[in-house]
């Protein structure tokens, strides 16, 4: 039997995201339907524990064997004709962000629960086992570090590090290791790529962004991810009565500030880069007193390792100058707070999705991408081949209840993330 | 007798301001002296109700009638040779915002306790009645409405509108009147200029702004008070993903606010006016995603109505062209929260302030001045003759612990208010 031959059951991976949505989280409710709403599921919540247990039940019914790693990471495995070899992977995560959709991180882990489930009814056998993860903690929303589990799987953060961790979406905070021992899911597995690895990792995502809807394109091909660098700018001014003080004797942190906003945008589109600004806040924040203080976070990214350091070579030069040219008092300082480089997805991987994507879309409604955000196929790929498919985002909407993909999109999805899997099977064991 | 000739015991005014601010509410230390804090002495706090009582028990020693009246601003009338005839004035304020100085508003009232002082040592009867006046609230800091008392009693706020003023600083919130009663200051008198009138009003007051400092000026003869209107601007974007969203998709609510603080600052050049951004929060204050709202409070002022009118008509012009021109889905909305027109002294009050300055500091050390902010002198000069007088504020800070005049500027400050006033006595009788 050829992989390429199975059939799909229609409308079930739609039904299951829905199903899971409405159990575990439901919350922003923005049509009349019972499925417009988004999804509020909080890494190692009750509704994490929920929906981690209904994953756990559903993939021990397909045959898998379960295995919890010490993070939490739940590692399904469904068996092949070679169960000595190392899975191959499908992963992603079933945390949301506090205002959540219903298919960021989810349509990874359900679609290749899908995949198991075609797999199995179609009486076909792979090759290798393949595994579905479920990453632990990917948002960083209520444990501020994002790609947390998998990036302790990968060896790039200590387990230590992760376990202590503090929730800020708490108002009695708690840590990682609590929650994790708390909800039942710190489990006996060390989490190391070394002891407990997989071959290679595919992820099927939403876009997050306008691209392939304004294009018009059906699957996204991602062949990397751009590199970021979060950086805190404090901007150091001094408090004056907004009455009494002339604009030329002022240090003023919010007009500096504000320079610096626009000269960053301006750099951004000099560069071929982004640049956004997402939290900003000022002291002493009263109506008639100049602010002394303006501490606001620079997100700024770029396809390549040189070109995000070019222009943040750039924004430290020019930052200081604003400051100088705005205020005898006036300064400013920069603190790096996350840095990520870009990745190269692996061309076995990127091959398995291409090939997949134009026999099912043709050639002409494919995108050959660069993800803007991060995920755990980032973690992933510093260890093993990976490689990423994307389906489009209405609008562009993400970290909102709004997000939203079309049936048909899902469903074109799925049938790429199964042949490039089956495909990725089969080269391995030529 | 001539007043001219009365003599000013040196150093009892500063002693009295550091006494008091060591005994009811000191905070905020600054450097190693025990007279260098600031003071915290909320409206109608237990502080404020200690420097009350001592305030009372003072000018009652000196032989004062003290009436207080229905919102708690206390009349302490020193007699004259005619004391059926309405009291001369002087007026300011016991009360300090949060992180306040020791001079702001303390400076005039405890000036007008040493004018007193020195008219009685000297053996000088004045013509008419002197009133010394601690007006209740001017700072709105403990009740969110600048200028309270004074402003009841001119007639501009109605009394019960004042009374149901909620604290924004206390836990549980409480009232006005609940806090009058509960320190014993809600008196029998009415508050009004009508039943309880005075003949003019004198303030001294410390500059906070840099310009007699900066000019090396001794004396401000206070003028007027510029205009000036404080609005929240609304900034509606749309909530995207920085990693994912291109610049030129993006409905970026903080870059629209951004331009909008650059060219507001602009038309405060090309109109000389003053314009100010004290306030700022934006949604959802999350590091990767952009703003999809903003909201900023800016205060603009100007020395006249119609120069006032006419920047902010413009602002109301450019403000929405800039969020048309920042991306498709941004729109700006301005609400009104507080405005206050132009003030204008009385000639009478200002050629007594600006005779005795001076005579006392010379012509190359005075300047006519148009105050910043508001005063108690503004409630008052829209019923009486009123002027008001400057002295210099180092750097021109206020609203800080750190506000600072020397003991020589607050010297000659008292010097200026005693002869003012006393010509003015002169004046009333000729």
């Amino acid at each position: 039997m050829s992989f390429r031959s199975l059939t799909i059951k229609p409308g079930r991976l739609l039904n299951t995201i829905h199903e899971t949505a409405q159990r575990f989280g439901a919350k922003g409710v923005w049509g009349p339907e019972s499925t417009q709403t988004g999804v509020c599921r909080l890494s190692l919540s009750d509704y994490d524990k929920g929906v981690r247990d209904w994953f756990v039940e559903q993939t021990k019914s397909l045959g898998c064997e379960v295995k919890i790693d010490e993070i939490g990471n739940i590692f399904a495995i469904y068996p092949g004709k070679n169960n000595d070899a190392k899975p191959t992977a499908i992963g992603s995560h079933l945390d949301t962000q506090p205002t959540g959709g219903r298919y960021d991180g989810v349509l990874g882990v359900l679609s290749g629960l899908e995949v198991l489930r075609t797999i199995k009814e179609n009486g076909f056998v792979p090759n290798y086992p393949i595994a579905l993860i479920n990453w632990t903690n990917e948002e960083g929303a209520r444990f501020p570090l994002s790609i947390m589990a998998s990036s302790v799987w990968s060896e790039q953060i200590p387990l230590e590090q992760a376990y202590k961790l503090q929730s800020v979406t708490d108002i009695d905070p708690v840590t990682v290791e609590h929650e994790l021992k708390r909800i039942g899911y710190l489990g006996p597995v060390k989490a190391s790529y070394k002891t407990n690895p997989i071959a290679a990792h595919f992820e099927i995502h939403i876009e997050q962004g306008p691209v392939l809807e304004d294009a018009n394109e059906k699957i996204g091909i991602v062949i990397g991810v751009q590199a970021y660098s979060w950086f805190k700018v404090r901007v150091y001014g001094k408090a004056q009565h907004t009455g009494t003080t002339p604009l030329a004797a002022r240090s003023d942190a919010i007009l500096a500030a504000s320079k610096m906003i626009i000269k960053g945008n301006e750099l951004a589109k000099k560069h071929n880069c982004l640049f956004s600004v997402g939290v900003f806040t000022l002291k002493p924040a009263v109506v008639n007193v100049i602010p002394e203080f303006v501490e606001f976070i620079i997100d700024v990214r770029n396809v390549k390792d040189d070109g995000l350091s070019a222009i943040l070579e750039e924004i430290k030069d020019e930052f200081p100058k604003i400051s100088k040219e705005s205020g005898r008092n006036l300064s400013v300082e920069f603190e790096l707070i996350y840095t990520s480089n870009a990745v190269n997805f692996h061309s076995d991987c990127i091959n398995c999705v291409r090939d997949s994507a134009i026999s099912i879309v043709g050639k002409d409604k494919v995108r050959e991408m660069i993800s803007g955000a991060g995920h755990d196929s980032c973690a992933t790929n510093s260890r093993v081949p990976t490689s990423m498919i994307f389906i489009p985002s209405k609008n562009g909407v993400s970290h909102n209840p709004e997000e939203y993909s079309s049936p048909e999109e899902i469903h074109t999805g799925l049938e790429v993330l199964l042949n490039a899997v089956l495909q990725y099977d089969a080269f391995r064991s030529n």
